[in-house]
């Protein structure tokens, strides 16, 4: 077992996972987010001004318990936990790629594409790095776009 | 505080983090490596053959304590952790963007472009979705490509 601190937390128009959307870029404009570090870590945001995209991963606190073979939504077969982004995950881990843009305040990140509960516990930012991250033509699996 | 529980290991040919490449991408081609997922969570691996490349989360145990700001190797300049992707974070999670070559038996994916020390404890797969995760015209920041 490993223990994960919580660094800030996340800021969103949904109160509750019913009112998240499915994807937080299908907005048009996709609202904006914020992502609020604690006090002890808002010296690590230094020279993070110059990207355009970061990665955020959280804590899905409100997911219930995992299966690791269930129906998702909108489809008709059984799929494994590992082939979807479903909360409820063995480790119930969120990750998403987000716009960033601006430090509005210290400490205070303007992100768009979230689609996450308010108040979500924050627990790591990474820089978006397109050689490594961007993979566009990778297959949707049995997803479809 | 959270928990993370292990769900399996990383297998690479890297020994010791000073055997580690600093990218898993840059050899030619990228060495194999497998992800060996504990016989709890194999099931959880339904429907994941359709995708080419997979996001894997893991645990980088053997990484010192995080330092807010430093002097990133190759870099002349203190940066913030979160304008990194160094080891040494507030909570030491590693993200991999991978290919996904094939499942070789009951829980053991081959993948490649993983960079992180033989035995790295697995903490999430997640497909990758390029929908949502690729954004091939992100900025690297101050890092060159």
């Amino acid at each position: 077992m490993f223990n994960v601190q919580p660094i800030g937390r996340l800021r969103t128009p949904w109160a509750t996972t019913s009112d998240c959307p499915r994807n937080g870029r299908r907005a048009d404009p996709p609202p904006l987010c914020h992502v609020e570090l604690d006090p002890a870590y808002i010296d690590g945001l230094h020279s993070i001004e110059g990207y355009t995209h970061l990665i955020l991963l959280y804590w899905l606190d409100r997911a219930t318990k995992p299966e690791m073979i269930f129906t998702p939504p909108r489809d008709t077969e059984p799929r494994g936990v590992f082939a979807t982004r479903t909360p409820r995950r063995p480790n119930p881990i969120g990750l998403s790629v987000v716009k960033f843009e601006a430090i509005e305040r210290p400490g205070v990140l303007a992100v768009r594409y979230l689609d996450c509960v308010d108040g979500t516990p924050l627990i790591d930012i990474k820089p978006y790095l397109p050689t490594t991250d961007s993979e566009p033509e990778a297959s949707m699996g049995f997803q479809r776009r």
